[in-house]
């Protein structure tokens, strides 16, 4: 048995959608992309001319404004705006925090308040309990919290390959770290980052209270912190100190924004695809998700430099609020619901950084798993190997609760990298690479090209 | 048919050498690796403690002592030295060069002198002739060229998707630049850097010289320098003003350094395998090859340290003088078959930077070829997926001149970036992730591990 039958084999199996137009059509993408690619200029754009662009900010409506602009400029057929209501939360100007021993030394050490925490209304000096895991915390006695500041040292698995799983292993810290040790009495609660690299740069990101139970202020250490914090309380007594006002403000309008070109054959038929134009208020959101925006924004000005024309709606979308609430998401989802005549057919995202391509992960049934999969052996050459069901993206998640069936389709590039910058003062453009940036560009451009040509 | 059953189909075609053991043990190695490793350190040491350290340097006899010490620290069953002769070439102190432009103004740039270049003895300051290929330049009129400096601004091929390749096109223009521009009576040649973003490093890198041929001075400017260059003369003329006081000094000795896991079942059956401990003089040579010492230097102790006992004795070589002479990879192959008992089985070669792996290439037949591929099932969860023919590396090249039959193995991580740092001041340490490191440790501890078992 040869190599060629086996490849026979599978090309039946998988019923391929394979044809020679399309792998010259793809190679021209990738040429664009690599030759004449504006990703990464784009990028540096929206970190550097704007920055950092948390909901609700002067920089993410400078952030819709910039969009606009950008696809204003390319000429797509559509250009529109969807208002959307947001939350408004600001970090404001004190944000500090000491560890003070127990001979009464200071030692200063790097936080960011989560997002959504409350501030402290001064500053708050007091006993710090340490624990290892969430789950050491809810089993904990409340006799030995109530009154004091709780630190979850829970550390993320290092030994997990892809770094989401990693990060889904230790999310509850993040998220529900403020409830659980409210309940026991806590006054505030300090967690190690989520982050694997032992650095000094905090990680923020979403949190949550509960109507129950009293608010408590939230911050994240850098790891080299925690790991300071850690070795002193396992040898003695310490206070924390902590002072931050950070504080929610009343909702505001902002946008999801918009840009079209129209299908040929089936106007009607819509495929969304983007990446999310907010980010946290530290750093730029360059990797989170700039590298998104960037992505996709240059597969359809790809798509349309190269004369192609689709057969469905190409639809792409800058949503609003990813990170702290999804209120772009959801209000998107809703509006496309009452578009009666529109059929919504796929929607994809990036918002897993601007890092080399591995391939694409699918929310969606066998079928439509097989149509992925069949799209395989046109990237071979590519790198591209993860073709699999899978994580899609938070953005196009509500679309699944309007329109049951509908396939969601997440860019996957490789992970390594990721909680390095992510959420930190550390995602600006500077760490993401020019290469790299393209090629997920004309990975995203050529697997919507595909998806078009056979949905 | 289902999933399954292609499986089933595969491994059958592909004479699996899967097991459920092998796949423990495996996890096993990565967790040793990402949570105990030691690749990381062990790189900082020999980017920092040491630094650059070209072959016949007083930092490359450091680097040679500091892989001696290392093994010995890792008890393995032998640890030594084979001496080899090694060329000795020296930058100097004097390096630099201007733009001048015929208005007069001078432009200072950023450049290298290639490995092996005589010096200029003195200031050059003369006309400049551009060509945008080496062809260009090996089809021109001499007498255009004769008393001029030529500079070669070929670039790189962005559109290649594998960086290696793109380097493989531009090769010449360094490695025989000089000659061809020589050939045609220029008095120097300064080459556009092997590199493909647009930054202000140079790489430097080999070069030859033709017996035949007056030998003239050789530089290699960044690519900014180089735009900058092509920019004027695209509209007008202009001088070059190059010193240099680079040269070649005698041979001196050096070493190879060995260490051995003897084999428990075929103590004459060897594998080899390493990265080179040489780099270029600039930088720190972090990825180019310090990834691949700790790489190899951290599969023997991962090994060890999990008791596993090769059937064949595991040979670790740090290799001398890959960058300008090969002439450790040279000696070891001579030396390899005058040790008559010995069965030369296999050898491996870490030298394409510490980046995420994808996967392993090799020069073998087609049934060392079978064995390969038959591993790639296990590395699946390891996001590795490249078990193709291909490239194995300089240093173990001269093996298969010795033993026909040698399969021969290159590790293969993500190129994208590789040529963003190669040869170039940028080469440092703070370059090389740390998890990408670790991943790569992995990854070539598990497959000597499975050649160990099934050769």
């Amino acid at each position: 048995m040869h190599y060629k039958l086996l490849i026979i084999i599978i090309a039946c199996f998988f019923n391929s959608a394979y044809s020679q137009n399309d792998s010259v059509f793809i190679r021209q993408i990738y040429n664009e992309a690599l030759s004449n690619g504006e990703s990464y200029e784009n990028l540096r754009s929206l970190c550097k001319d704007i920055g950092a662009r948390i909901t609700g900010s002067a920089e993410a409506e400078m952030a819709v404004n910039w969009g606009e602009k950008k696809m204003n400029s390319y000429k797509f057929d559509k250009v529109y705006k969807l208002p959307v209501k947001v939350p408004h939360w600001e970090r404001g100007t004190k944000e500090a925090g000491w560890i003070k021993t127990n001979k009464g030394e200071y030692l200063k050490v790097n936080l960011l308040a989560l997002g959504g925490s409350i501030g402290t209304n001064g500053i708050i000096d007091e006993e710090v309990i340490m624990f290892s895991t969430l789950d050491e915390l809810k089993n904990a006695d409340a006799t030995k919290i109530n009154g004091k500041i709780v630190f979850i040292n829970q550390h993320m698995d290092e030994k997990q390959i892809q770094t989401f799983r990693a990060y889904g292993g230790c999310y509850a810290i993040r998220g529900y770290g403020a409830v659980e040790a409210s309940k026991k009495g806590a006054i505030a609660v300090i967690i190690r980052s989520l982050a694997i690299p032992q650095d000094d740069h905090p990680h923020t990101g979403t949190m949550s209270y509960s109507d129950d139970v009293q608010k408590i202020p939230a911050a994240a250490l850098s790891t080299n912190a925690s790991n300071k914090l850690a070795d002193i309380l396992n040898s003695s007594s310490a206070h924390f100190v902590l002072e931050m006002d950070c504080r929610d403000y009343p909702d505001v309008i902002s946008y999801n924004v918009v840009a079209e070109i129209t299908g040929a054959e089936n106007a009607n038929n819509i495929i969304t695809f983007g990446g999310h134009l907010d980010s946290w208020d530290t750093g730029e959101g360059a990797h989170d998700d700039g590298a998104g925006i960037a992505h996709t924004l240059e597969a359809l000005r790809i798509l349309k430099e190269l004369g192609y024309k689709p057969k469905n709606t190409l639809r792409l979308v800058f949503f609003m609020n990813e990170e702290n609430g999804n209120r772009g998401g959801m209000g998107y989802a809703k509006w496309a619901k009452e578009q009666e005549q529109e059929n919504h057919i796929l929607a994809l995202e990036s918002d897993r950084g601007g890092f080399a391509p591995r391939g694409f992960s699918m929310d969606g049934d066998r079928e439509q798993l097989k149509l992925l999969a069949s799209f395989e052996p046109l990237f071979k050459t590519y790198d591209l190997h993860i073709f699999d069901k899978g994580h899609s993206g938070v953005d196009i998640g509500p679309l699944k609760e309007q329109f049951k069936n509908i396939p969601l389709v997440g860019f996957v590039p490789d992970s390594q990298r990721y909680f390095d910058f992510h959420h930190s003062p550390n995602d600006v453009f500077e760490n993401v690479n020019k290469r790299e940036l393209e090629l997920g560009s004309a990975a995203i451009t050529s697997i919507l090209y595909l998806f078009d040509k056979n949905l």
